[in-house]
């Protein structure tokens, strides 16, 4: 392999020739080959460091902390790193210094090397474009990692999770819809209770759809804060005062979201609770689609011998052994996300929990952990959405048999005779094993006219009804 | 033991004669000896209860469900149970079933034969009040139970937790303030970094004290919205139309917080999500305390052999074996409440996942997580606040003695001379063991004069600094 | 409240007069108001702390570091506290000093007390025992706290879990063999499968009991390994050579458990990762036990509307506003034990996490939640084994029912006619609604003869069947 | 593309004609793009399969189910997906049907489509090799995920964790056999203690890494029981009754490891507490380096301001800003690691309680945690091991300062002057900010000649000293 000499604060150091990192890339990769194949970073926090370095250098720039001249480079080789040209050139994993100044100094050594490329100099020699005194210009890992960190979550939650949410509202509304007039059984405890529309059931599962999904958007402001600014600890020091603010409207301005220099970057840089918070609102969905698809897989249980009032898209052979055997694989692959979310999660939380001083040093696993959720959620949902919630129909003659056998349609009858009686007349028709109505007669409480004249189950599933 | 015979539509039971509940309340007692010790309901949910029930009670006086006669005994004895008066008649533990049945018919029963008593008339006979048609009615446990766990909940955050919260906030903001003008040391990876000053120091503090407050406080819109209404699976079956929003107005108005009946109520039985969210906040509202109390005592460890800028309050003695010894001890019991935060948010969020169809058989286990957590960070804040955080005094000699052997400082010097030149003299004073000023001079990059005037730690703490 | 002063190396503080407990006690109370309604310490570790003291006290004696006349007296108050009869003298909560430091100093101050009321003297003067001097003679709380913590864990498992779990083991064993000979439907993804026993369901629950049974039992040497000998580092500092042995031994022959002293203290002291092992276990056991009572639950779910194949025990009203609902109370109640669990090992792992070099200082949060997770599996295995599990019936009818249904008895044709073929016969009678048997004759490919000899659900429970 | 037809049961589909997988793999590929960069399974699992077939072919061979000709095709076909030959033929994800049935179908087909080209067949045709027929002959997904997963596993943890783990181990013993006669300062609550030697330090240590190995061993056990042999439901349906217990000896033979088939299948399909156990061990492994990665990164806090007692190896530029800081780069991305197995384990504990009756549906989640918590553990223990542990140096100057300095050698006079009046001396010498033996000789109650005679730091790291 073919290399070239590159030089840091430690030495110098051989790194390939057709890649742009420097020293510090590689003297990472030397010393951290920690799940090289799955965790690597990607887009999505090599776009944002991109993002995050262009901005830095038009302000300092603007500051006039930077020349024109070296500015325009070194945004035309962000430019690059943010459409994923130089994708290649970034080989570091999660698991690296904890600040992430690994990934940090990655991205000043390839935009540095890219832009004295593009100023027909030799790579290596930091000349014209210095990786730290140019590229890093008034900031720090401490502040820049975290800012990426930031933007890499929020882009991916507007650009993957809430689309994906908003197709799987759509199509659960359109069923809610459609299905709004069949009266189906209620259960509680897992027991037959009152009826209910299948309509309602789904309005229920939309509601819970849209309490995570808003509780996820109330996470944004939080995220919003930026770290940039606060240099190595938080004061700022080796920034132009108005750096902070001015790189982050720019960053506003590259992304379309509402970033700003947090308020107080002592607490921006040693905690991440903004990212804690955005991670335990995906639990929360999580928790909420986790319900949804048992509840689905449940009522399409059986197909005989389950509950059976739900069908869902027959999309493979279930069984390698069992010919003819459909399973709700959706909802399967589904609930698996929501489980390993909920894993992320804690590691998240206790990630967050473990700052020392003016900084957090489980920055990489904590941003590893939030795009992962997102990622996964968004993928399950839309297969969910695609696969299986937009198929399913009712089974409206099993939901009939049900709704007729069902024994807690008394319920209605305890505004009229009192909820002991009615309790008496449940029991003898379930332990008989006779029909509601047949009991209610044979107790002499109630007649025939006034029981067909309350019985109603569409009227149960409205209030007073 | 003197008993009284009560009934329910299972027959007839034993209790003793001197409580007021009735056959449920017995028949849990039997069946769910579960960490008796430990688990009884505590105030909070017996008060929110007793909310609960009056205001039920006079709501359906207004819709003309209940005759005034009826409505004003049960407010009378439900009075009764919010004053704390019938604690002794809530023996009832959070292990039983999963909706909280148990415990709304040991409310519905209390109250019923209290009132009964108020009417002159004989306990367990029901006459002229009925735990069920009477004080339960328009209710299922299913929304009534998880409207008084949210009325529980919202209490006991304005009443203990947000109070604690603010004590703490005020004597941190008060140390900001007189630490401001002390430049110590920063530390970043545990290790030596650029200076701050204290104040900083507490400003960052105080900044995620706020952030996990309003964590919290964000929340509240969620509990606010109330299952009453729904019944027994949210379709309000036996309830007046107007019943759930006429009793939640009810609720706002004897509590002061604003309550509204859930717009959905099929979620809002099938699902606890707002407590989840809740649960989840306090669980970052812990993990920046945890940073809090480690920052602490780690910056007061020593005396002699560790960082030692803070001093504690001695409040006892240390050490059953080492005489002498002081340790850190607030900070500990404050970073165990902070785990037992943790456990019992994994508890609620796991609880919170497995609703099924239209119910969600947790609730009690939830509620019970939720108050505990409140209770132990009200407790923990106060206690840390007071007899730690209230104490706490910069030692400016040992803080005068780091800063000074600061190698850190060169960082300063980087807009001067760059930084490949500053880290060598870095690295020369730390490997030779030399002071940073002797290094400095020593390269020949730096004058005295340069260095005495670049080198001013406290302008370090500003940016552009 | 009349006083008695005592003193520490802090100086004087009144104290009740009818409380054995002296001036560290005292601070503590004041220090550490933290949820004193509910953290108490319990019997099991107060008894531990009375077996220690006594094990040491005759320990020391025996090496000739105390004499007989005061460890005589050390003995008889430490008996007092082994028998349960100075339990009000033990006022102090779990969220103290993270080493337990307060609560051995309690230990230390009632039996000094004791002994010195024994010997005829004043309560308070130290003389003839000296708490520290004596009482804790060759000890720490570093080294002294563990091993309660051990002796109680160990102690609480054999005498509260382990037979509880024995006591479900054999009702469901006793199940198992009744149930033999009953075919019913076998169910994955919660879809209709090959046959499988009622016998063989439940020898699954007892298989994953058992497993879960021996990791809780694997975890006991680990248990039995005690910090004693340690001293305040893991030295044994100021302890005979031969303390730690001795005491351990002492405390063996107490019990009967065979612990000794551990064989490094320095992880004894800075680390509990025996207990983070039998929380780890007690959470795959409350794992099984959840998945033992949701399968029930599932199973008798209905009755009309779901699976309903087995009956449980009604054992009280399931609803406060549906007559005659029974719910499957004792699974809830079990289930919500079983999250608590989970959440109280998060806490255990996370704290055993967050040692610093030689003590951690988690100690007491530890201990709680590792004792509440026995203590409530305990009670609720034991209330769900007798009003649950004791009372199961099948519901023959029902089972029958469902067999006969099922088309995934097709599976036994697939050795005759291939997957492929049998995969049509099973979707033609899903499709058309018709019977296997139908959909198998119309196929052309089995003739009548050769279906009844090859569908015979009870052969089918068997390998080669 | 060019592709092929290939046919399962629910018809025909186009498949890459340069793949071997057939229908069933296609259909997944479309129904679960889930996380497709970083999802796909990896070496360990494919190879697992691949055992698992060979073995089956050969143990159905051997008991007349299968013709030797088939056989020896089905076992080539194996070879070559247990050498890594074909892992480009295993497209699909870890998010897909909860009983890894498309996997083990993308073996079935895999395998067979290269074992028709091996006998010169057309892929596709299934002829002579049918992937259900002959391929998965005796097995059913139910019973050969879970085996795959354990033979994964089993073969990860000879192979990568625990080596890495005994390299750690003798690097450790090193360490702590050269640095066994320095002695040093013992901390408790982060205070300043009674000395150890740096040796004991490390024994700590050691003990710890030993404890947390020896759990993830003591489950193995649990892993060598396979479901092997238990089908559809755990019955056995559609298998030789000697196929589980010869198959699984034939992949005993194939690994070296003392696989059998599982005593009960009934547990084995429908839950998978081994994994769950091998979990928490690799969580309590977890959290002991955690424990050791952050006394490691204290004792190195400094250089200046800090602990500084240990010497870290300077392996890169630890700032982006701050020139010639070093940071503890290797135990930060370690502890992240351990944050990352605290996740995975929550997520497997999870997915562990939640089956149903015959099958646990979330396989594949669980495994996919298990081995990535291995796959880190191992990698990021042997870079710490390298990178840092190898290169600790202790400052010895610094350790004596330290030493010196510290009042809790006081604790050695308690047994000649009592500790009441050792306490005083040790406060005096604090107040004062004189040394311990200043405020000794001043208190009067001790000479100079007992003074140097009792206070030998050496003698105070011995029990008895």
């Amino acid at each position: 392999m073919s290399t070239r000499t590159e030089t840091d604060s430690m030495g110098a150091i051989e790194v390939p020739a057709d890649r742009y990192w420097g020293a510090q890339t590689q003297r990472s990769l030397h010393h951290f080959p920690i799940g090289v194949d799955r965790f690597r970073w990607q887009r999505p926090v090599i776009r944002a460091l991109g993002i995050l370095k262009k901005a830095a250098a038009a302000a300092n720039a603007e500051l006039g902390e930077l020349s024109p001249e070296l500015a325009t480079l070194i945004e035309r080789a962000s430019d690059e790193v943010i459409d994923g040209r130089l994708d290649d050139h970034f080989p570091l994993v999660v698991f690296q210094t904890g600040s992430g100044t690994q990934s940090n100094m990655n991205a000043n050594e390839v935009i540095a090397n890219r832009a004295i490329e593009l100023a027909g100099g030799l790579p290596g020699s930091k000349k014209p474009v210095h990786p730290n005194d140019h590229v890093n210009r008034g900031q720090s890992s401490n502040d820049t990692f975290p800012t990426a960190m930031h933007i890499a979550v929020v882009e991916q939650l507007h650009d993957h999770l809430f689309p994906a949410l908003a197709e799987l509202r759509g199509v659960l509304a359109a069923k809610e819809e459609r299905f709004r007039d069949i009266v189906t059984t209620g259960r509680t405890h897992l027991q037959d209770a009152t009826p209910i529309t299948l309509g309602q059931e789904f309005s229920g599962w939309i509601a819970q759809l849209d309490f995570g999904t808003e509780a996820v958007r109330g996470t944004l402001p939080g995220l919003c804060d930026l770290a940039i600014g606060g240099t190595a600890v938080g004061t700022g020091l080796n920034a132009h005062p108005r750096f902070g603010d001015l790189a982050a409207a720019k960053m506003a301005a590259l992304t379309g979201h509402p970033f700003r220099s947090a308020p107080n970057k002592f607490f921006a840089l040693s905690a991440h609770d903004a990212l804690v918070q955005t991670s335990a609102a995906l639990r929360t969905l999580a928790g909420g689609l986790m319900k949804l698809a048992n509840d689905v897989r449940w009522l399409a249980s059986g197909p005989r011998c389950g509950i059976g009032e739900l069908i869902i898209p027959e999309n493979e052979p279930g069984s390698s052994i069992m010919p003819g055997k459909v399973n709700p694989t959706q909802c399967e692959a589904l609930t698996m996300v929501c489980v390993q979310v909920f894993g992320n999660d804690a590691a998240v939380a206790f990630a967050g929990s473990q700052g020392n001083f003016q900084l957090n040093v489980y920055k990489p696993v904590m941003v590893h952990n939030v795009l992962e959720s997102i990622r996964l959620l968004g993928d399950a949902v839309l297969a969910f959405s695609e696969h299986c919630a937009a198929g399913i129909e009712a089974d409206e003659a099993r939901i009939a048999e049900h709704l007729s056998n069902n024994l807690m349609l008394v319920t209605a009858m305890t505004g009229h005779i009192g909820y002991d009686a009615a309790a008496k007349i449940a029991k003898t028709a379930h332990h008989q094993g006779i029909t509601l109505r047949q009991a209610a007669l044979d107790s002499g409480l109630v007649t025939a006219e006034e029981y067909d004249q309350w019985m109603v189950p569409l009227r149960m599933t409205r209030p007073g009804g």
